[in-house]
């Protein structure tokens, strides 16, 4: 930045408060659409995340010698608690997901019972209410789980980050928008994190999702329907045309 | 060896045809006699083991944005089939035993659905039938989780080694030593892998275990009541008279 004569000590004085309005088009980087055949989505809200990590430990024994009974196996232990993190997320139903996403096991020897495993706990929902039963809930099973099986447990918060709606006024926009465009669009949460998640604290925003093939995102085959990109600027441009006159 | 005058090659016409019966001290290497406050067993049999690989194959997706009904989440089939092996060996019951001690994720990443996991099973059994029987079960109900969860699943095996029964005359004879020497002795199964089990193949066998302290075992840990070692020598050097004289 210095070399194009900026100074990265005065970004701050960057900041722009001209906005009122902020609207994104973006891929869905989901399967949501494409399974509801939908072409277009007007985003009601992104979702409040929170990451964790859990500690599991029991004790390290030989696999052949330590009858079932006198066990503390860490990797049973924590497979009952991935199975837990599943059933709650769907037991309390859309759009709440939970997501193992990395487990480490050691000693990791074949015979031998493992002492530790560490995974990870990806959480969301669109409603903060929501978030937090689902991340009490999966704390409240896993120290059940502990409990019953002897073994050592440490919940540690990585990350948190907070849900935040569209603006409703934005939302009826861009559904007036995608009518005058010719489609029903539908209404749907954002699973992914997205830059008017950052500028809804500085504007009005709103959102636009088009279809991702076969759900397909962050990897070589991330591609969408050329027919579906068409239909989105259409509409991003009749919505900004509404705003502006 | 060649600098000690010994000759590698030749290692075939070492082998011995004079041993009539082979008797074998060893530490239990469990907790099964701690448990039961028994100072000195009689082995009755040396487990089968077999060593499978389970890869179990979804497919990788957005943690956020993949609703739970839509995902093919291979960790969650898999802690269910880990669920599953350790269920399994408790309701076939002692002396069964099944371990899964290494599991690994692919991609690994805290927001993203695991694709690929592969695991390990080691399973052991003193009967070949049981030992069987236990592989099957695990094997039909991996099968059950992997079709219910539209998952692939590969199972392969890595190693497989058939029970040892030790020899009835030698097993009588040592229970009549500990006897003579003043103790009860109990009979058990050894989990573990010993020389026994090689030279049942040329000779009768036989084997006496002592308690381990805490069962702890190939490790810093390992450790046997001094009072313990001296019972068993004193029953291995009567179980030799007997079997002399």
């Amino acid at each position: 930045m210095r070399e194009r004569g900026l100074d990265p000590t005065k970004v701050a004085s960057a900041a722009r408060d001209d906005i009122d309005t902020f609207v994104e088009l973006h891929i869905e980087q989901g399967r949501v659409l494409e399974s509801a055949r939908t072409p277009l989505a007007v985003v009601s809200a992104i979702v409040g995340t929170a990451h964790l990590e859990v500690t599991v430990t029991g004790q390290p024994d030989h696999a052949g010698t330590t009858p079932m009974g006198l066990r503390r196996d860490a990797l049973a232990g924590a497979a009952a608690m991935v199975q837990a993190v599943e059933s709650i997320a769907k037991s309390l139903g859309k759009p709440a997901v939970a997501t193992v996403g990395k487990l480490n096991v050691e000693p990791a020897q074949i015979n031998v019972v493992p002492g530790t495993v560490v995974f990870t706990v990806d959480l969301r929902h669109p409603d903060l209410g929501g978030r937090r039963a689902l991340e009490e809930r999966i704390r409240s099973l896993c120290g059940t789980i502990s409990e019953e099986r002897r073994l050592g447990l440490v919940i540690r918060t990585l990350q948190e980050k907070a849900p935040v709606a569209m603006h409703a006024e934005v939302r009826t926009l861009l559904t007036r928008a995608a009518k005058e465009c010719g489609v029903q669009a539908t209404e749907m949460v954002s699973g992914a994190g997205h830059d008017a998640q950052i500028l809804a604290a500085k504007c009005k925003v709103g959102m636009l999702f088009v279809p991702s093939i076969g759900g397909r995102s962050h990897c070589p085959e991330e591609s969408t329907d050329p027919a579906h990109l068409r239909l989105g600027t259409e509409v991003l441009a009749r919505s900004l045309e509404l705003l502006a006159y």
